[in-house]
């Protein structure tokens, strides 16, 4: 392992940082060197945080006096830029001028700013977090492939060392897939479980907020400083926020780990199928019990979640389509918004039926199962140029390829993390999800945890 | 009062019942011989029970053998055709003989079952309970009018006495235009009060339950029977049920009623808005501090209800468009239902985000108020071949008119009550509308018992 305090978790950096072997100050501005040496290239930062310095010596100081917040204290911190910032303008991923937002700090923000963490930047996103592209962000594995979207921006910082952790949003696949593809941990936890007021919404029942990090034992800090009450989101809910870093380490001996053989196999790279296999195999070999099982009705989960997030993202554009700011939209997303006017009212509804249906079929599949693997993608990074992908034998929009894995969740709201499980011939990152019962997200990191500390895939670095 | 036991309230009739004074059997062989003699006039039931009489035999056993049940034990109920009931098809209003329904009960009519109520027989609605007519039933005040919708048949058969109460369902005015159109009391309670599993959808968000009474007291007594959990109904809360009747006989001393001035007044029939004016000034000379307010908003109500019920209408029926089969509804339904595929999924999400700023508006509002009065509908009941009425001057449609003052606590779901409170020149009933806070139907109640003890409108029968 590098000695570079960036190259190392969180988990591994706190207890430096609360000893005063670390100085903050030294942690931001190696972050902040890193930014000014590598980030011209990646372009996974749209603002560079003016205080964060600043904000590390106040770190530093109240560390000095006693005062440490606990682990996150003096971390610098990556926020994509459709979180609302009280230090940085927020633009959501688009260059339309007159598209402006308030400058205060979303919930999420507040949280990590009181845990003591320090906002390092916004990272850019797909326009309106409507696509998994991200461009022009480039993913550190190869320069000439896109890190994934929409959160494309948190997944390529993290993954080159730019920031310790970062912020991502997730309403189809958009922190998971990033992390797939750049081979970071992604979490999406349940529906409700951290709040989202202050993010710029896309699509209101769909959207979750999450960690993108370096490793599982981070992942658990962040979402333990994230969870809570939030007053400004009606959705989120007020429940014990467990600490998450006590469910790691624990043996699989007995846990029953369910492979939904249906709609998530059958249709991935070879590479990605036979990784997925053997890291099936690898969670056998460590104690899991594993059951292949299929869940009905998936087949329709495209047409539903195209309907939900199409009508709540136009009906969020509304007043943006009326004054016919879309024109300055991205081709993609101008097509997606604009398009969202032609899904019905009845459509809608139906689509919200089909998830209730869903919910309960999964609800019923997690009756004798503790947790759910499946691919993250059916797919490594992809060329940036690309618009289809070629897919066991037969070519598919990358977007439909995409987040085919990752979507159900979002229908559900079940709690679901992305962890390398190896790479590909050309050393891209292959990623393994992590399902499993609604507000249990400690079970997912717990197996997520014993799989990665099998193996060595999250110490691996790419070169700058 | 009449002495024939059903010209009598519930309320009335249950201590002779109970005490034995009044048999079941009696009182539904007069039920039957009633509907006998006047619903091929009136129009009201379309399927009188088959086993009402031996239901009636087995309370009046029950009774003798002290296992008296309560104040509904041997009453005899009419129940709303879009209602399930084990012993009789039901056909929600339609024609169409590839439309039918589970021969099994309701959750309400399993709960006044269980209460001892005599299920007398299925009256007519509305179809699909999409319109406020109810053709072809008639008006018990005059034959040539229609008794409103689209619980028409309920609040036609309690008003002629051919049932002590009824069942209606409100969707946006369902069971309160009815009641105010033919002079008896309706409730809709709040959202969630009353489960709705095995009631034919309408819209699934906006639909109450609810019964159409005599009197206040009834309404009471068929409100703490009808409440309760219903795990068929996921929308359904479970949470104490008051003794409603507990709060009736209370002086209304100290209570701010608010009169909210916009959208509810200004375009009313003269004869409707003098008889509310009277009727404020009656409950300020019985104690009520009378305060007058506004709620912003209320104006795009109008267009988010239709959003809302339109959408849920036609995925409802969608099914039914796609076999053709609404080519067999009536126009203004088959029109309302293929009309319902031109709202948007956007604007469907507006509405229900528009909804959400009502509910606050009001919310609001009730900080500083107990209970609102207003009128239930702006006209009287109008003729059977009306499309359009003539109020304040202008010509409107008969179901824009009918439901303007209703909707409002459908997209808000808070409980409301019509009670009778006066008679037009033609002898035609008049109706106020009181609504409390969520869940305060007790307040509700209050209000409108101590109003109708004070006059004896609700005494007043039709000659038939």
């Amino acid at each position: 392992m590098s000695a570079e305090p960036l190259d190392r978790p969180i988990e591994a950096l706190a207890p430096e940082l609360h000893a005063g072997r670390l100085s903050p100050v030294a942690l931001v501005e190696a972050a902040l060197d890193r930014i000014r040496r590598h980030d011209e290239m990646l372009k996974s930062f749209v603002q560079v945080s003016q205080s964060a310095l600043d904000d590390a010596r106040e770190a530093a100081r109240e560390i000095r006096q006693g005062r440490w917040k606990g682990p996150l204290h003096g971390v610098p911190i990556a926020i994509k830029d459709n979180y609302l910032t009280r230090d940085m303008p927020t633009k959501a991923g688009t260059a339309v001028p007159d598209i402006t937002f308030p400058m205060k700090d979303s919930h999420a923000v507040a949280q990590l700013r009181a845990a003591g963490a320090i906002v390092i930047g916004k990272t850019r996103l797909h326009e309106f977090a409507w696509g998994t592209v991200t461009p022009p962000t480039r993913n550190p594995w190869d320069l000439e492939r896109v890190p994934g979207g929409s959160s494309g921006g948190s997944a390529a910082a993290v993954m080159a060392g730019l920031a310790s952790a970062a912020l991502g949003s997730d309403t189809g696949g958009s922190i998971r897939i990033p992390a797939s593809l750049c081979g970071t941990v992604g979490l999406k936890p349940t529906f409700g479980r951290i709040g989202r007021s202050g993010i710029v919404p896309h699509s209101w029942s769909l959207d979750h907020a999450g960690p993108l990090t370096r490793t599982v034992g981070d992942a658990a800090l962040l979402l333990r400083a994230l969870s809570g009450p939030d007053p400004g989101d009606p959705s989120c809910q007020d429940r014990l926020v467990p600490d998450y870093t006590a469910a790691l380490g624990q043996s699989l001996q007995g846990l029953r780990i369910g492979v939904c053989r249906n709609h998530f196999f059958g249709r991935n790279q070879v590479v990605v199928a036979e990784a997925i296999e053997t890291a099936i195999g690898d969670l056998a070999s460590i104690g899991a019990t594993i059951r292949d099982f299929e869940v009905p009705n998936l087949e329709y989960g495209l047409g539903a979640i195209f309907a939900i997030e199409l009508s709540s993202s136009t009906a969020y554009h509304d007043a943006s389509l009326r004054a016919g700011l879309t024109a300055q939209f991205e081709p993609d997303v101008r097509t997606l918004v604009e398009m969202g006017r032609l899904v019905t009212g009845p459509d809608y509804l139906k689509a919200e039926q089909f998830r209730r249906v869903l919910i309960q079929d999964f609800h019923e599949a997690f009756e004798d199962l503790d947790a759910i693997v499946t691919p993250t993608t059916p797919l490594t990074a992809w060329a940036h140029d690309a618009t289809t992908v070629e897919i066991a034998g037969g070519p598919e929009s990358v977007l439909a390829a995409s987040w085919r894995l990752t979507y159900p969740f979002n229908l559900t709201g079940l709690p679901a993390i992305s962890i390398p499980c190896g790479f590909d011939r050309d050393g891209l990152p292959i990623g393994m999800q992590i399902t499993a019962k609604p507000f249990d997200e400690a079970m997912a990191l717990r197996v997520a945890h014993a799989y990665e500390q099998s193996h060595d895939w999250w110490t691996r670095r790419p070169q700058l």
